[in-house]
């Protein structure tokens, strides 16, 4: 029997020195820094240039760097005319992997690929997913797209261009930690998927195109809106221990909880749920935080020993929730924080860089010959099968 | 040390029935049937419907298929007014790239992912490939889109809409074969950034822009528009000997020579070589074709036993060169013919779906913390760079 590494589980195929993962134990750290120490002190712009360049930058490095980026936050007249053109009720991820193809249609450096070009490509582009998605936002209900403010955070300037209104510190802050949270995650699909284009020498505009694909999935990006549909379902916190009490009886899936590479708790789910606790105990618990803690505690009690715990998602959606953000747009912003781990990987790739190209199994039929489609009676479709 | 399968090299990562190739012996089939054989009977439609049901079909499996592609040729008025106002001058797989992604904004079944959706949509898609690529040639030249023709056959008409005037019998049916010859080749770069994508369950839109991103990579697609450069650059038969042996002492890269698989002929070269030689006994050598004779045998007497043979762009680039394609569309054609097993496969590989997550040794920092900005010395750099 031929040894097939299915879903690639546990292949090694790179070295990397950005993000290590020990799924056991829960820990999770960029540059060898814990992410919960990268939460609480750092920020998206940090993070993302520490990815980037491999370190830590100094204070003159990040102001220069942040600088670039506000600097970027427009689009052009002609991509904001794409964008408000597209049809309405069309799937937001679709429309941002369309709006960032079309970003390369605009770039004079889309087909250069040394290093040099491949970065200040990444910075235009974390500047400009923020702006893209929020005027995909605003496309799809009709409205103008808001332009981007230059005296605002990353994050607050994108709640600011999504919703019409700025938001207060505390808000800006708390979807900063969230978009620091996921920034980057080691080799997940998405990343994996623009490395593999980028394996090819391909451009940027090609690998974050097909890496929005990847996260476009249900089975990558799209989990915190599955359990916010299934807070819903739930409706009321009293319901709750029994509907998973079924669920569990039934051996169903639940979403949020269990991860392919955590056993343990994942330690963004951590934060998270700091987060939730320090909002319940200033100002009480909101129906969504009463139904998690209720699955988290079944959940943990029944599974844990088995490694199932609850992951990011389980409690990211509720944060974005109370920001006010529809549950479409959650993996669009997914996408909004992982572009910085997408393109400092593919980056890191390029430096030392081979074609991916794996193998399958070959379990077809053998020694076949065309038949003539004249000649072909049921006979011969029967030994072609075979 | 740890082991890394750098590029995934002979990684077996599923099993497949489409494709099977044994590079050492260049053989290459599809459900069994040698590619000369499809290369000779068979045509594109036909050899796409086979990959898409895994079987031969009937002639009226294949009479109903051919029907839907002719069927579904025509653009809507909203992507050719997209295609039109894209700049002039852009990569054509950027064009192709976009055009493709917002083709899924306009099919009410794009977030459709059962296998019966999937086909619906590939089928679409090959039929719609030909008319898209078509439209961006004649964009980017400033001339209106050619409308399909129902009366010609998927290469026929191909041609057609990109040159404005009908081809020959003899034309239409050697660029089919091209076709033929591209339309599956196992786990390849794009068709397995395909699969990466589908892994997620994510749409078949996403699916195929992310195999166009790879496929556009130098190191994939872009091969026999190299051999074309590297034929003008030698100029005259006379020169190519001096040329090859030149490269070959300074043992620099011959471009559509040697193959990651293929370690003898690849298959596909000989059957484009077999056409080159009737071509040339008909109406005496092109001088490219010369130029290529030169460079195979000096090449083929110096690696072949190194297992370095000419590949399929080795020959490729001269035949659609003789059809009047300009080079730069060389890679979108390859689209236009992969489309059919970047399709296939990712329905097969759907059927028994896994995520593709493989994992990298981290090789990084460990131990460290946050250093705050503004405590951020040499020293902490250095120890952070560590």
């Amino acid at each position: 029997m031929t040894n097939i590494a299915k879903g690639l589980e546990g292949v090694l195929f790179t070295e990397s020195r950005l993000t290590f993962i020990n799924g056991t134990e829960g820990i999770l750290t960029h540059l060898g820094i814990p992410i919960q120490e990268w939460a609480e002190s750092s920020s998206f712009e940090e993070l993302s240039l520490a990815l980037l360049d491999g370190k830590l930058p100094t204070g003159a490095e990040l102001a220069a760097f942040d600088a670039e980026l506000r600097a970027n936050r427009a689009l052009t007249p002609q991509l904001l005319e794409v964008i408000a053109a597209m049809p309405r009720g069309v799937h937001p991820m679709q429309a941002l992997r369309t709006a960032v193809s079309y970003l390369g249609l605009l770039d004079p450096q889309a087909e250069e690929t040394t290093e040099e070009a491949r970065r200040a490509i990444s910075v235009r582009m974390i500047a400009q997913f923020a702006t893209v998605i929020a005027a995909i936002h605003r496309a799809q209900q009709g409205q103008e797209a808001v332009a981007p403010r230059q005296d605002l955070t990353h994050a607050g300037n994108f709640l600011y261009m999504l919703t019409g209104r700025e938001p207060s510190p505390e808000q800006a802050r708390l979807f900063d930690i969230a978009l620091v949270l996921h920034a980057d995650h080691g080799m997940n699909a998405s990343t994996f998927t623009a490395i593999a284009t980028s394996s090819t020498l391909s451009d940027m505009y090609s690998c974050i195109t097909s890496a929005i694909g990847a996260l476009k999935g249900p089975l990558h990006g799209g989990a915190n809106e599955a359990v916010m549909d299934m807070l819903d379902e739930i409706g009321t916190p009293d319901k709750a221990a029994e509907y998973i009490t079924g669920k569990l009886d039934r051996k169903e899936k639940i979403m949020g909880v269990g991860h392919r590479v955590y056993k343990y708790f994942d330690p963004r789910s951590r934060v998270l749920r700091d987060y939730a606790e320090h909002v319940a105990n200033k100002e009480g618990k909101s129906r969504y935080y009463q139904i998690l803690e209720t699955i988290e505690k079944t959940v943990v009690d029944r599974l844990g020993s088995k490694g199932i715990y609850p992951n990011v998602d389980f409690y990211s959606g509720t944060v974005y929730s109370d920001l006010g953000i529809e549950k479409e747009y959650f993996t669009p912003i997914f996408a909004l924080a992982r572009i910085s781990g997408w393109c400092a990987s593919v980056i890191e790739y390029t430096r030392d860089n081979r074609l991916l190209r794996p193998d399958a199994v070959y379990t077809g039929a053998s020694d076949q010959h065309y038949v003539p489609i004249e000649q072909r009676g049921e006979q011969e479709l029967q030994r072609a099968e075979g």
